[in-house]
């Protein structure tokens, strides 16, 4: 026996959301349709509207749903000089939250892992490339996680840098090997972007 | 600084479901728009569509998108004289799924407690009464939570069921105390409904 059509195909749907199996999706449409109808009317709106019109920035790859994020809209951003490089948008949050970087970014969405078929395009490295070589960059952070595949995705942009003759530094200090850049506390976060040492 | 605004929107909108802090909110949104935007949109309309027609089944409040439920519109489960009260469309599912019962159940959606403003009516206690002066019912089968407030609960619809001579009983064995019924295995709850012991 199964709950009604649409119930179970909430519940189903649900689990498109990660860590959520069988139960605790159940438990989450119950919460919903018995005490909560208008949060799950404005997520579903929420989904609509984001899954349509949120792409990347044609920069820095970052989600926005304009052509530029609003840190490449900023001419003050704009001017500098060095330019960080990150795995994931919640990393990017993370260092603008510890407050110590004010340049530029650019997200690759994930590092290199050729077993999974992630290569240098999947990364965004042509585009990467092409702001490289418009020559503003002087410095490049990069604050990829520092796992194994984290370094050598850094290894592999450090490399594209020396062809470029631009400086290449990764973050130090602080971030726990093996750990997540995401959930590290602001202060450890500062302190291992002004640590950076340089990867030549 | 925050995402841009409809991811900042998504974030905030998933946080309505149980369990769901800032931070898993961030992941799950991170991950469908990354991953997986066709299951966000089918999330959507399944929330859309269950939010706006699923109701209660006129005769046991389970869920349903009709006026009455597959169980209740079964001849064979309506012919049925005893009647199971559960607290939620989950424990009515748990019964089922244990393959004991076969007659028809009645949902309360939570268990008496006067202090969050939960008395008989927000249990539907009216309509259970309705339905037990029709006099098909032989016995009432209380299967509310093995908790203070589910016993209280059981031991208040066991007396309506005296008002008018109506067997009821509690059931027993297996069901750890204090512990919540949607999650005991199915021979638990099995010998459980076999070894009910009557209420007077
Ligand atoms: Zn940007
Ligand atoms: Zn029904």
């Amino acid at each position: 026996m199964e709950f009604s059509p649409l119930v179970e195909q909430l519940i189903e749907s649900l689990r498109c959301l990660p860590g959520v199996g069988r139960k605790s999706a159940q438990r989450a449409a119950f919460h919903l349709l018995e005490r909560d109808r208008r949060g799950a009317n404005e997520l579903a709106e929420a989904l609509q509207q984001a899954m349509s019109e949120v792409g990347h920035c044609q920069q820095c790859r970052n989600y926005t749903e304009q052509e530029l994020c609003t840190i490449c809209q900023s001419p003050k951003r704009q001017a500098a000089s060095v330019l960080c490089i990150v795995e994931s948008p919640a990393d990017l949050m993370a260092l603008e939250q510890s407050g110590q970087f004010h340049g530029r970014y650019f997200v690759l969405y994930g590092h290199l892992s050729p077993l999974d078929g992630i290569g240098p395009e999947q990364l965004g490295l042509n585009l990467l490339e092409q702001q490289l070589i418009k020559g503003t960059t002087e410095e490049v952070v990069l604050a990829t996680n520092p796992t194994v595949e984290g370094d050598a995705t850094a290894h592999y942009i450090a490399e594209i840098c020396s062809r470029h003759d631009i400086k290449a530094s990764r973050i130090a200090h602080g971030v726990p090997v093996g750990g997540e850049l995401e959930y590290v506390d602001g202060t450890t976060l500062a302190r291992s972007f002004a640590g950076r040492t340089s990867m030549d």
